[in-house]
């Protein structure tokens, strides 16, 4: 492995020989001195290079200052030099004089983007897009916040499970359903891992937890949708109702948080101006019945025929929320059977109402929780009454028939989160690689 | 929530009231005394009810005795009573004398697999199978060998990255793709997340990790094939040469056996009666050429007509790996350019052979890796070389034009480690819900 020092590192070395390795962000040619900047996944540096000049004022024969002025933007290079500390240097307070360069990979002379360019021609050239400081915190914040989430879940004996995209039929709506050739025959892509989730409760696993992809053939071009995006899914046994799982969901998202604040709070104030805020719990929860009476209050009536919230509907709740209560989340509580999943309990003295949530973070949807209809005979009612056919969920039905305990969980896009405590417009920004309907490549 | 003591718990509470919740495993229904075995996600316990007699001999009404005589095996049950250590007791040396039971859901009175049911029986009712402590634990050691995995990467200054699984073309070999009905068009799904793992590289995150679902259309029924399959996998920048990747990919294996064996070798040791090693550092390496001829040596001919190992030579090797070094573990290195994909970097002096490896864990293959071509001209005429169409590699190609740092790194499965570390004899065991080209359900 080459002896490199991280850029974010030179701070607190020592002046003296020192090697950097990163791709070229800048290049100052000037007449009597170079300048470089150097970028790697930890931040960036200022190599210098003072030019030769001979007794008559003339320029040297100087290698290394033809190498610079030919740098391209992007080229990938391993440069050594002696490191030095200097206030007067903007960029981090040091600089690193030059004793030579080794390039490992020249670039194209033109960038295809700019940072004015339009969202979809970054991500055309997402490679690159990604190269921007923003793009690599919130891949790191991404990564942070993950981790913090499977502490909390190992901490509290969870067991993760990967459960197959591989499925014989649909687990949600049959309209949003891809299709896969499977041999002689053909498959569906899972649009949640809930079926299989549910599992692993008759199968006695207690809690688990799974992040991976879900896929939804959902021909929305908004931005908040996606065809495939990573679903974070938690599933406990022996709740009482959804309260128990608005506990843990809560309580999941403290130690989320809290862990990024820590880390990156800095640096997201600093390139995001946002401030992260470790949400007190319990979380504000209202049902959405009153959500909606409030929301009217205020001058806004939903308009929407079903039992439903819109995303104006939400922005609004959730505004009045942060006022009144100073939080960024919002739990809507009590959604109408009507428009709720079959395998919803709900609620034994008002039918028309599911033990189910949805949390609502700085205005947008990130999540829907719930307690899971475990008694046999009425979750096939349930499915029938839904127009679903029990048979075609006979698999699933198993599930039930030989022993269950009382369970709930919740499904979360991790890009939303993201998106939303960021504070960023388009979940394009917050993907790695974004994927809708007419969106495949790279 | 409900206020219940884990099981594994009981051992260390004090005697007392108590309640815990699991499903009936055993009940033996005698005249004097009721005994039921109740197993949680910890362990299990024995409830015990003694029988009320009147003064005449004759058994008095007891709803608790005939709740438990009519209990089917596999309900799932909250049972209160006072808690009592008895070191006669086997099971844990405690005991829950019932006050009551609460019935949570009643499991049909016919279990359809049993303990010798055949594998495809046990994965039909793959729920049921996994009640069984075995299958438990496998669950727990993977959980924990996997957040071990990710301390490492976490520790390390890793990316985590959730590549997508639509592709708009294929990443390996176009035999084994599975094809997507995409809205008007088709996708393709990963095998791999080679090509966008990679990808992070040009983007200048430096480290990266993901542990997510593959897929490939591959028609096997062998014990170690299946069509979806969760893959761990790495990509580093700045690598000398695959020697770096493999010291990285031992590193972390250490760090998940060394949890594994930690939170769950007592219990490994129990119920398979296996030994977990902590691998000693550096893993031997052995180049591939030399290890065929120490099979050779010792009686084998690889009866291969290209310069591939086959699954006998591996065990071969293994065994003289074991044998010679006391180490499970081993590096075979420098495979031949013609059996690896056109993406591995060659030897400047010997182009027939890769900066590439595999590695063997006691006897089977589990990862391949390398240092990836990074020099597009290169890694184009390598592409050409193998038939493949530059076109359609586009994308890809891309990324290597506008810079990127040397790089290499990992793909290993995850079933494959756990039914070698556990000593299991089919992936089918240590997978969730197993998927091959006659397995969707359930």
């Amino acid at each position: 492995m080459s002896e490199r020092t991280l850029i974010k590192n030179l701070a607190a070395a020592n002046d003296g020989p020192v090697s950097v390795s990163g791709w070229v962000e800048t290049v100052r040619d000037q007449k009597k001195v170079q300048f470089v900047v150097l970028r790697d996944e930890s931040g960036a540096v200022q190599l210098v290079h003072p030019r030769a000049f001979g007794e008559d004022g003339s320029p040297l024969d100087d290698e290394l200052a033809d190498t610079i002025s030919g740098l391209s933007q992007g080229t990938f290079l391993t440069a050594t030099g002696e490191l030095k500390h200097d206030e007067r240097v903007k960029l981090g307070g040091v600089e690193v004089k030059l004793a030579s360069l080794a390039i490992a990979s020249v670039a194209i002379a033109e960038t295809p983007i700019a940072a004015d360019s339009s969202i979809d021609k970054r991500m055309d050239w997402r490679f690159l897009d990604l190269r921007r400081p923003e793009q690599n915190l919130i891949a790191r914040v991404q990564t942070t916040f993950e981790h913090a989430l499977r502490g909390y879940w190992n901490d509290n004996d969870f067991i993760e499970i990967h459960t197959p995209k591989l499925m014989a039929s649909a687990s949600e709506s049959k309209a949003e359903l891809f299709e896969v050739k499977y041999f002689e025959g053909k498959a569906f892509l899972a649009q949640s891992p809930q079926f299989f989730k549910q599992m692993a409760q008759p199968a006695g696993f207690g809690k688990v937890f799974e992040v991976g992809p879900a896929f939804r053939a959902d021909p929305s071009f908004t931005s908040r949708h996606a065809t495939e995006f990573t679903s974070v899914d938690a599933e406990i046994s022996w709740i009482d109702s959804h309260e128990d799982v608005m506990t843990m969901h809560e309580n999941l998202l403290v130690a989320g948080l809290t862990a990024v604040k820590e880390k990156h709070g800095d640096d997201i104030k600093a390139l995001f101006d946002v401030e992260v805020t470790i949400p007190s719990t319990p979380f504000p929860r209202i049902p959405l019945a009153e959500a909606k009476r409030i929301v009217a209050e205020h001058g806004y009536e939903v308009p929407r025929h079903d039992d439903d919230m819109d995303p104006e509907g939400e922005r609004r709740i959730s505004a009045y929320v942060l006022e009144k209560f100073g939080h960024e989340f919002v739990f809507l509580t009590d959604y109408a059977s009507s428009i709720r999943p079959f395998y919803h309990m709900r609620h034994d003295d008002d039918p028309g109402l599911t033990r189910s949530y949805d949390l609502i973070f700085n205005g947008v949807e990130i999540s829907t929780g719930a307690q899971r209809e475990h008694r046999v005979e009425v979750l096939e009612a349930q499915a029938r009454d839904k127009g679903l056919d029990p048979e075609e969920l006979g698999f699933y039905l198993d599930f039930f028939r030989y022993g269950v305990p009382p369970h709930g969980g919740f499904g979360m896009g991790l890009s939303r989160v993201m998106m939303l405590l960021l504070h960023q417009a388009n979940l394009r920004e917050v993907t790695y690689l974004f994927r809708g309907p007419t969106r495949l490549l790279p």
